[in-house]
């Protein structure tokens, strides 16, 4: 038997679990992918989302799990869609985000991602670890690769890239989830 | 001492609330605002959501209390902005939906409301009564009263009037939440 250390992921997307995978990869992790349905909450604050997601999870699988929320921040639609990135995603897309930045002066954005840790053994609460890329809403998509708002985000430092433009790898290198990601994996491997 | 009814509605807009109390009296039963902090999940289905708050709300306050949730589902947006509005509002705002309808071909749209109904002394579930409205969005906003999206969306049966071109007693007279109230109403007669 293997003693290699196993985390789990509770996601219902397989493609942030592919990123996850990758990341936890390099540290000698394996990622577990943990398809359980969780109480997701309204609220403006993608910490608190998260921390009562992870809480609950771990309460209803009974294992240590983490859980991982993002959202796209725009600046001159403030903030929007933020935490309902992918509510929007599915209704509106693309096309109503670049729609509703015609004739915006400011193209600023960034995406947050926030990684939640719960282990049921504990009775604290839940760990949060956060990453962010600034970057900018480009004018059309452009790329087929990653998912939901990726092809019309052009990140800083990425050479003019898409997110959708890059390979999983690539986007691991500095991408808002993979900043995350790398700060829990540090914590993890003290925690459990 | 009078032994009026009064029944807590857990809310913190107070719109809803001068709707709710004017319907409400009407059956001779008297509206106390429960400003509250509850849970809200999300949900794409907002009886999940008024449920869960209803319970949650009734937990924290032991009181039987109400809640309401609406939204305003748009057909050429898939159901957008839906049971985020409220978030839609504050961000992109009525501004943001109108410029999103430009091109469209339809406006075809709904107000849906569902009262939840807890009462903590009852181990049964939340109560949920609906009322829905249909409509159209308009190009332009229209009228001062009201709140929300209400100056953007003109009722079937409404003589052309925005929901915001209308006094409360005459938004009342059809309005999604005011049907759902008067469901609610003649179930709480039963209930407390």
């Amino acid at each position: 038997m293997s003693s290699k250390k196993v985390a789990f992921f509770v996601t219902g997307n397989v493609h942030k679990f592919n990123e996850a995978r990758q990341v936890l990869a390099e540290y000698g992790i394996s990622t577990a992918m943990l398809n359980l349905e969780t109480i997701e909450i309204q609220d403006d604050n993608l910490e608190n989302i998260a921390r009562m997601s992870a809480a609950d999870a771990a309460k209803k699988s009974n294992l240590p799990v983490f859980v991982e929320d993002a959202g796209l921040f725009i600046k001159a639609l403030n903030g929007f869609p933020g935490p309902y990135s992918s509510y929007v995603y599915r209704t509106v897309g693309t096309k109503g985000i670049l729609k509703l930045m015609e004739n915006e002066r400011t193209n600023e954005a960034y995406f947050l991602s926030v990684v939640s840790f719960y282990n049921p053994q504990e009775t604290s609460e839940s760990k949060l670890f956060k990453g962010r890329v600034e970057g900018r809403i480009t004018r059309q998509m452009r790329g087929e690769q990653g998912f939901g708002f990726d092809p019309i985000f052009e990140p800083l430092g990425g050479n003019g890239k898409t997110f959708a433009e890059m390979t999983t790898n690539e986007k691991n290198k500095f991408s808002h989830r993979a900043q995350a990601l790398r700060k829990f994996v540090v914590g993890y491997r003290r925690m459990v």
